[in-house]
């Protein structure tokens, strides 16, 4: 066994004999960021090939490697459910509403990451099985006599099961079918280092669009024409800010498989309603699975290029093979992304979740390509997000769309994870999670049992990656009734009191709005040098023992601290990481812990001591190349600029180096080469 | 391929080449009941190998099977969540406690049984998916050219992903890592038909002990020897019937793992205690895991047969090798069922629940047999059960246990599943459920939110193969206060409420015992005839469409049929089986359907037309061979006399011919051979 260092502090170590079908063979694996990766600072590798065990056998491969007492381990892709993952079973089966914390996901990935600061990425599309360190192999005692009689006799399954870490197990990844695998390694020193190494790696994270930082509401699934049209109408007569409208599967001609073709009944004249809604100022998104219906212009030509079995009629293309993606691919193009679509919702691309009907192709399926079933259950969602990004990009789209699936090397990809689940806390421990895996997750807002519970809702959103209201099983604007079968009987509230609401709708979503430039500039980070615009508290902290299991909380952009609250909760006291923070709103300086009681209409967020946050004056919709109006909001006696991204916010030109970079000081100086979309209107400071 | 007719409509069908390590191969197959096989009638095969596709790959190996439209398949081992397995996707993983209906089960038998009339058992220790016809191969459509535009647009997700079995899907089972199986075909021509095959095939249902059928109670797991003796002369001064007393960990001198030694500090005079409990007319049913802690005697013997991984710092022992029995079971036979121990509690055979630490051995495991992991995961409840009832066997006990694992060839053995999981509802589906792979299972009751939630549980087990109060974690008996908590902090109930819990546990467990003779000849039937004692509606009546969903009711030997409510629940109404049903209180006639709304101290059970039922003055505790004082409950004005077993109840002559078959006809005069055992004391009439 010997490692290949690919990259500086990137290893690669090939054990066995790796399958044809593994993540890294695909053509959605980007070019590395290489001069993201020079410039992190030299690392040793953390584990010699020595410390490594693997074996073969009829069941796959098994991996061992070393793990030490005080090690915590996160990652493997998106897990709602818990966020630490050490000491568990994790089998990580793509599989689309996970009910149980078992390592089931719709977006799972076989990768982790240290606070011993390393990551590891095991390269398979197979279903592996994660033992996080405890497990014990027999005969591997410390030698210290143990003293067994202390033991008391549990009277509750919690203490008779209770996790017991073992500074003598190791981490253990079995891999079914497969006779080998690469895996790689990310060395730190810092787990964010070895992050940022494996984001760098993936071509680095996504540059969405300006307009994709803005707020996102999808349309009722039943809506024709004429009630998008009345919804666009009274987003902006109401003020209620919107950069993109979602048209669900009623948009075409047949769903549960598609046709994607218009539906002549409900849109007769969909270009009338392309081009109305690019005056008003929203892009369009448009819902689609990727099985293709009968009716399809698309059925014929992709039959041989398919899977073997069929998805609610539909046939599974198999976007492993360069056909399915070419006609996939121009379909969508030629259709859709040369006539001003930018955006598109993936949906089902992972994988029926056992409990209802199996909707999706079976694990044992086989496709031209020589993938089984398994493997592109794993696939699909990145080959799927390629295939559309690839449409985008043909047109010089810089596209932001959903998707219900990822795996590895989901970086560079622009879209957003989101489920058929509803629990808020997983909903927001989804965004702590999210970055560990170099994924982007949305806390979408769909309906609410309370005022307080939509309120929490959206206030959980105004710092994620995506701010959305998917109102698809609603016909009317949640404003009118949270409650989802009221809304559809159409029983409404009171006039006044659907003026309150509408009102702290707009102050929440204009309060999302005014962090477009921060966001952005994250995102540009998250880029360029492989930080997560969204991190755990432990990915920045990772050796503060107390900030490791917080779940609740996560920083936003370089220096925003946000930690919603749902709606059973009314007050918390949380640990602080060192150093001083300040309460956004009022600049109260806090420090080792903070108690917060927040009203219903407001998100807690904490801010760096010495940092400025540039808050923009809230658009309605982000026009292109828009020159922001920012307040500066200053904390601390001795503030650092703020780094600023400027491009032109909406196309590729980027890539080809039209861009800069440039700072705001604390006098509002902006730097000439970003003056072109930033200026400073008002200054307040908070000591 | 080719099928061999084994036993009279039973085939065996090989497909490649089977594993060596598979259920079929191991020391607890028991052998057929032949004559009861042969009393079934003749049957033709339900398909030809024709109609079975099969093929290997390096996942493991594929077979499919024909389905047709209107069929229904049950079973797949003791699945909680739900009764018919059609249209579903099935994965077997042995799973502790299963929180979600994806068939993950501590009991999964790859075994099924359809209402065409037949059954297929698939000999394999491996975690098989089973996809139960929801999976539709491509081009496999029916010519007739569907009506699309019908569909309408979903606006839930129940609607969009509701379960759509297509009459063209064909069950597929697909087994990882196996390069062939055989398959086992049980012809009808009923699905019980195919059933009892089963139950025979693998050595006919078990024979519990009389006692065995009375009431269960498990002591506090911190009691110790007094602790325990109070509880035992409380239940007698309180007129509380008790057969079996259990014994929790605290027994042992070491747990988690076993040390399967007595606690010199908590039992310090264990010898005193069996003799004194035997004289009080109790059994003894020990609580052990197969973990062995460093300080077991057994620990340096077993060492070299046993698997790599350890369990709580206990070794695994490998009961596939005969080694490993004969240390494991000699040490039982002479320490404990030579000492007049009957009975054990086998807990955590089956496997860590994922959600928890991983506390049980990995699926990578090896054992010194040569099995994996995974499959001494899917068969060591089954071994280890054979190891326990062999120890017993040698000294001449019949046993009756508790056991968390079993799997195919269940039927034999004298075991009953329970589960750490307590919706109510999944514990009555359970007993509904568990006939169709030949399992027993407890409803039993742990604790209660409410009096009501108390007695309809304690209700759910008069007639079920175990009435347990499991007590385990709480250091007063229920009657003094029915929450975990509150009881553990001694706040009782006052003492008039106690004395009035204590008079309906009374009567309930009474009314238990009432039932022993009608249910350890439902037994017999069991043992010689392979019919289930307990069984889904719909495994009597297949061809009744309105039966088949019916997961709240079940058939309690011949005649009687259940339906415990719940304490969520106040009323229903049921469809019935064909035929007219009488109140088993009242003697009202019901047919075609029937409301129910029962007192909360009624259980409500309805009797078949034309049918006795005996019904015994309740014993203190069963004694052996003694004779059944009986009220014959008649239903109906042609009464059919009501076939009676009699042996010792106790002993295992039974299976040297020392056992007789007679009737009780509606004069009461019961039959020469078994008046031993029975007398009538009292007859009553509803017509």
């Amino acid at each position: 066994m010997e490692y290949l260092e690919i990259f500086s502090g990137i290893w690669k170590l090939r054990l066995g004999a790796p399958e044809e079908h593994v993540p890294s063979a695909q053509r959605f694996v980007k070019s590395p960021q290489k001069n993201g990766i020079s410039e992190l600072p030299p690392v040793t590798l953390p584990f010699s090939p020595d410390d490594i065990t693997f074996s073969v056998s009829p069941r796959g491969c098994l991996i061992e490697l070393p793990m030490n007492a005080n090690e915590d381990v996160y990652g493997l892709g998106l897990q709602l459910k818990s966020l630490v993952q050490t000491g568990k079973k994790r089998i990580l089966r793509v599989n689309s509403d996970p009910v149980a914390d078992t390592g089931d996901s719709h977006a799972p990935a076989p990768l982790y990451f240290s606070t011993s600061g390393y990551g590891v990425m095991v390269d398979t599309a197979r279903y592996a099985t994660f033992y996080t360190g405890g497990n014990k192999r027999c005969g591997n005692h410390s030698e210290q006599k143990k003293d067994y009689d202390s033991r008391s006799i549990a009277l509750n399954e919690e203490d008779l099961y209770s996790g017991r870490k073992s500074g003598l197990a190791r981490m253990m990844i079995e891999i079914p079918v497969a006779q080998g695998v690469d895996i790689y390694v990310f060395g730190g020193p810092k787990m964010l280092d070895a992050v940022r190494r494996y984001v760098l790696y993936s071509g680095g994270g996504c540059m969405p669009p300006e307009w994709g930082l803005g707020i996102w509401y999808r349309c009722c699934g039943s809506a024709d024409q004429s009630e998008v049209i009345s919804v666009a109408d009274e987003l902006r007569e109401k003020h209620i800010p919107c950069d993109v409208l979602g048209l669900e599967p009623g948009w075409q001609s047949q769903t549960y498989s598609c046709s994607f073709k218009w539906s002549e009944e409900r849109f007769p004249e969909h270009e009338h309603l392309i081009h109305l809604l690019d005056t008003m100022g929203y892009k369009i998104n448009l819902w689609e699975h990727a099985f293709v219906h009968p009716t399809s212009p698309m059925h014929e030509s992709l039959k041989p290029y398919s899977g073997d079995f069929e998805v609610w009629d539909g046939l599974v293309p198999d976007f492993a093979t360069e056909k399915a993606c070419k006609i996939f691919g121009e379909y969508h193009q030629h259709n859709f992304t040369s006539e001003n679509i930018s955006s598109f919702k993936l949906d089902e691309c992972d994988n029926s979740d056992f409990i209802i009907s199996p909707w999706s192709f079976p694990e044992c399926s086989r496709f031209p390509s020589g993938m089984d079933g398994e493997q592109m259950h794993s696939l699909l969602g990145m080959l799927y997000q390629d295939v559309i990004e690839t449409a985008c990009r043909k047109e010089n789209i810089r596209t932001y769309g959903s998707a219900r699936c990822s795996h590895l090397f989901a970086p560079s990809m622009p879209f957003v994870l989101y489920s058929d689940l509803y629990d808020h806390k997983d909903f927001i421990r989804g965004v702590v999670n999210c970055g560990f895996s170099g994924m982007l997750w949305t806390p979408e807002l769909r309906h609410a049992v309370s005022t307080e519970d939509y309120l929490r809702r959206l206030q959980a959103m105004v710092l994620s990656p995506q701010m959305l209201l998917n109102i698809w099983s609603m016909p009317h604007p949640p404003w009118y009734q949270l409650d989802r079968e009221k809304n559809r009987e159409g029983i409404f509230y009171s006039e006044s009191e659907r003026e309150k609401l509408l009102a702290s709708t707009r102050k929440i979503l204009k309060f999302r709005q005014s962090f477009i430039p921060y966001l952005y500039s994250a995102f540009a980070i998250y880029h360029f040098e492989g930080i997560p615009p969204f991190r755990a508290l432990a990915m920045d902290y990772p050796d503060c023992d107390n900030m490791r299991d917080i779940d609740y909380a996560w920083m936003a952009g370089p220096d925003l601290m946000v930690i919603p609250f749902t709606a059973d909760t009314t007050e918390r006291t949380m640990p602080l990481p060192p150093g001083n923070w300040y309460d956004f709103y009022t600049g109260q300086k806090h420090s080792e812990e903070i108690y917060l009681n927040p009203d219903i209409h407001t998100l807690p967020i904490l801010v760096r001591e010495n940092c400025i946050i540039p808050v923009a004056e809230p658009l309605t919709a982000v026009t292109d190349g828009v020159k922001y109006e920012l307040q500066l909001r200053i904390y601390g006696k001795t503030p650092q600029p703020v780094r600023m991204f400027a491009d032109d916010g909406i196309s590729l030109d980027y890539q080809k180096g039209k861009f800069a970079w440039g700072e705001i000081n604390q006098e509002g100086i902006v730097s000439q080469e970003i003056s072109f979309r930033y200026e400073v209107k008002d200054i307040l400071r908070f000591v």
